[in-house]
């Protein structure tokens, strides 16, 4: 059984995902910025209109796909037009999500190439783009994975409160569920997690490792900034197209 | 310029893998052993007789191919029916290795599977398959490229000291070599490092971290018993197909 599908395992998924997504962050920070890896049409057309590091996502999803990747509800492609699984479905847990069609993939893929590489990576070209573009690849998958464990996060909410969250949804109150899936006193934990993770696993310990240059503050500004933001946008939208007749 | 290609910075390109590989096995080790995912064949014919590891593996390097990866002088397949890369050839740093084909992939995954696995994952099955090959991949190519770094430093051995090498290569003395290129001191300062990294990386700095549970020792068996051991045969192989009539 897949026990990181289940309501009571939530936290410790998303805790565990905090190093997976460091430690992918300080890889590509080794790397500098190489812009040119984001541009659609810069290699030219058998690329088939993506970037490079589109490619390189879409052909990774293709492979994913065919192992069943998108088939676990904690799972979100960034394309569409993926193949169909060549492995039968697993029988996962029960998903204790409700069916939702929540995909913020599009907004994942946007901040993190114009707002996180520039902020991680020395700026210029280290000629490094493959090795980049794999980074890419991985920050994305981890990030989009923890942006989208909001539906886990907001099913666990509702079912703890429905009365709370009821009326907010009949109403399509925005704001409100706002207010009712923030806790800011674990807003504050999560950030000192992040800062005392960032700052270990982003050291460099033996003194002489070359491109160890992963600022802690910066981590912490990109998941204050945008990493919450948007797994909070997930909490609220999944909530919204959440039917409030079941018996929770 | 890709100046990781560039002799003087051996040493640096190795120190920063060190990291690369540790944050690689850390996120292997946080899921089970899940033996069925090496197992050839125990997923049906659809995987065309290829464990679901190899598969992953192979459809990845197949992305990778086309994204020209295997052209770089430090990269080395583990499957050799891969497709042409779709983009050109990009002007690598002249390569300051002699044509060769040395490749001891086969032996990475071989260690990598029977060996290092079985010593970082708590044994069961988590169902987490897919995470796990995904895992795998990253770990095998971090570890063939750290393995097969060795010509580089071959090398440079080489060229230090030509006088040395000459003889030892014209006799095939594979034990004379082993001894020319052995440093102990470079070699304890090496597990040293290796120590202080899978330390500081490995712990749960926040104290509640769920399935982080390296133990760095492990780390530095593997290193010592496997990683280093098939580093020096690189050297060896490669140094014994260097032409030494060259002026180096």
């Amino acid at each position: 059984m897949n026990t990181q599908l289940l309501l009571e395992n939530v936290r410790g998924v998303l805790i565990r995902l905090e190093e997976t997504i460091i430690f992918n962050l300080i890889e590509r920070a080794q790397f500098k910025r190489n812009d040119v890896i984001y541009r659609p049409d810069a290699f030219g057309p058998v690329l088939q209109g993506e970037s490079l590091v589109g490619y390189m996502l879409h052909e990774t999803e293709k492979v994913h796909a065919r192992m069943r990747r998108y088939l676990s509800p904690d799972e979100h492609p960034f394309f569409n037009d993926l193949p169909a699984p060549v492995l039968p479905a697993m029988h996962f847990t029960e998903s204790p999500l409700q069916p939702n069609r929540v995909n913020l993939n599009p907004d994942v893929r946007r901040i993190y190439e114009k707002e996180i590489v520039p902020r991680i990576c020395a700026g210029g070209d280290d000629n490094q783009y493959g090795s980049s573009a794999t980074c890419d690849v991985a920050c994305l998958q981890s990030i989009s994975r923890r942006v989208h464990y909001g539906k886990f996060v907001a099913e666990s909410k509702y079912r703890d409160n429905p009365d709370v969250f009821r009326p907010l949804i009949a109403a399509g109150d925005r704001a409100g569920l706002l207010k009712a899936i923030t806790h800011p006193e674990v807003e504050q934990r999560l950030l000192a997690r992040i800062r005392i993770k960032a700052s270990t696993y982003g050291q460099d310990v033996s003194g002489d490792t070359p491109n160890r240059n992963l600022d802690p503050e910066t981590v912490l500004t990109l998941y204050a900034d945008w990493i919450v933001p948007l797994n909070k946008q997930v909490q609220i939208d999944y909530l919204l197209g959440r039917n409030t007749n079941d018996a929770a």
